[in-house]
């Protein structure tokens, strides 16, 4: 069987199921319309430290323990797990997974991190190099502003175009020859570029990244958006979704109903005065390992096409000027008859 | 075959080889023993660019292009490409491949980054999920002085133990089906962390690491340090070098002369006053992508065994009290008869 399929699509030959998957998040998560998908949540967002980044680090710990626990699976059972988050050098991953003793490779992807590991962690188990492995992101609203904007305390005005951080993580537990839906497909991303420096219009920058990917997967994979129950990118946002919605009908493709975004899911939007919606790695995450998996359990779903979406700039990088690379990893979880 | 050996240990079924590589270095790597390894050297370590962030993109750019040209590869040729760096955000790998439209998957791995980059590229190529694929990773000692201690300028004091951030990037490009020396095993890192909190001591943080990996190899292919030509570790320097030296001799085992570190390697530590030696993602990836590899054609080697260490802390986890978790990703490159 041929595994890759076009330029950017691997077909799995033995598709590794999704055996368990958790999600914790924090106070905004509690109040919105998703809360009752979560494993846990906490109200004040410090998960019981001292710093908001010791916190993040204890919710990626949580989420890993409690997909475990639901898979009733210890640590020495994975083969190897793949992390990353937005933190300076990852620190929400490294000091979450250092007492668990699992062969570890890190990420960077920005807001795709929960799409890369997927790929990832599926792709080696279908390559036979183990059993079970686990793919884990998170972001927390307070770590985010104070490294990539201001300090909470300073109280920043948003503009309009903002996505607001989700305090959130997620993780997914894949296994070979297991019970579950699985991943089928992977599409790797390719860095897309279009000269947008606005760091507070992430979606405009991302869209074109997740439009590149979701072309690529249709065109790899001969099919097209009416082919899937849900279509569920990053965290691009309203303005981001509708930018890639107005993308795809230029080739005179229509993203209907079947197309949502985790950024327009996560939060109520109206009441919980998010403008365009949520982000973060952990945004993605959380939609994914609570609402959309169960979703598809629930509603009897086929096929769901998870396309998270990163933007790959840093404030160092803003302030000289650059522009805002993008990047978006599709993975395609198919129900197992 | 069975791919997966003990805990941590994968076997490739279909060594993918290695059939290009490409190292870029700067003023200090110019005036170093290895100099002739290196395929360009830049004296003002901007590569043509206004900033050093620019720069260290700049390099990862360069080394995948000449890597490319030698391997006579275009872009398109290359099936994914991993990279990653220790920029917050890896700004240093993203702006550099901007613009090869390559699939790309960021890593993030601290100095341990080019073992952690052949091994995933050697594990999808081996699965069979492409035919070619790079591995690339960068350090620049100016943005690693900014962003980790103090900017330049300032005339920091550096400690005895203190290493040299190695202004220097390598490419490796690997081959399902390829002439040259191939990627026969790999060993995934556990975080290790001894409670070690000195920052510019990160030989002592990262050489449990190195010591956990190396000992997981040994047992899992039933081998011992004598059955490979070299083993070289990441960047220890000096002082992490004699750690691991002492961590062995615990065991009974003795790591002899065929047993060296990159940070030992890439400078002259007498005459270019490198305290403890050279350090950074990009001070293995030069030393091995040039020297090493030049060594296995000339000397005739059979067996390599690259682990390059990480060290997975950042500015804010230092300030807040923790220690540094370390990890050590394990390659072995095998001749091919």
């Amino acid at each position: 069987m041929q595994k890759k399929i076009g330029r950017q699509t691997m077909r799995l030959s033995r598709p590794p199921a999704i055996v368990a998957s958790a999600c914790i998040g924090g106070k905004q998560e509690q109040e919105g319309p998703l809360a009752g998908w979560f494993d846990e949540l906490s109200g004040d967002g410090f998960f019981g430290e001292k710093t908001w980044e010791k916190a993040e680090s204890a919710m990626q710990k949580r989420a890993l323990s409690r997909a475990l626990e639901k898979g009733k699976l210890a640590p020495g059972d994975i083969d190897f797990v793949f992390a990353g988050d937005l933190l300076n050098q990852c620190i929400g991953s490294s000091f979450s997974l250092r007492h668990f003793g699992i062969p570890f490779y890190g990420l960077y992807g920005a807001c795709s991190t929960m799409g890369e590991g997927l790929s990832l962690a599926a792709l080696l188990l279908d390559g036979g190099f183990g059993v079970t492995a686990a793919a884990m992101t998170s972001s927390h609203f307070c770590t985010a502003e104070r490294q990539y904007r201001m300090p909470v305390p300073y109280g920043s005005q948003r503009t309009p175009t903002a996505q607001w951080t989700a305090t959130a993580a997620g993780c997914t537990i894949l296994q070979a020859g297991g019970k579950g839906p699985a991943v089928t497909h992977v599409t790797c991303g390719k860095i897309v570029d279009k000269g947008i420096t606005d760091a507070n219009n992430m979606g405009a920058a991302m869209a074109p990244a997740a439009y590149d990917t979701l072309s690529a997967f249709f065109q790899d994979t001969g099919t097209g958006p009416d082919d899937y129950d849900l279509i569920a990118t990053g965290d691009l946002g309203q303005l981001g979704h509708e930018i890639l919605c107005d993308l795809f009908a230029g080739d005179g493709v229509t993203l209907g109903d079947n197309c949502t975004d985790c950024g327009l899911l996560l939060y109520d939007r109206q009441n919980q005065d998010m403008h365009c919606g949520g982000s973060g790695c952990g945004c993605s995450a959380s939609v994914f390992n609570g609402y959309l998996l169960a979703q598809m359990r629930e509603k009897g779903w086929k096929k769901l096409l998870f396309a998270p979406t990163g933007a790959l700039l840093s404030p160092t990088s803003s302030f000289q000027g650059e522009s805002i690379p993008g990047i978006c990893h599709a993975v395609l979880i198919e129900a197992q008859s």
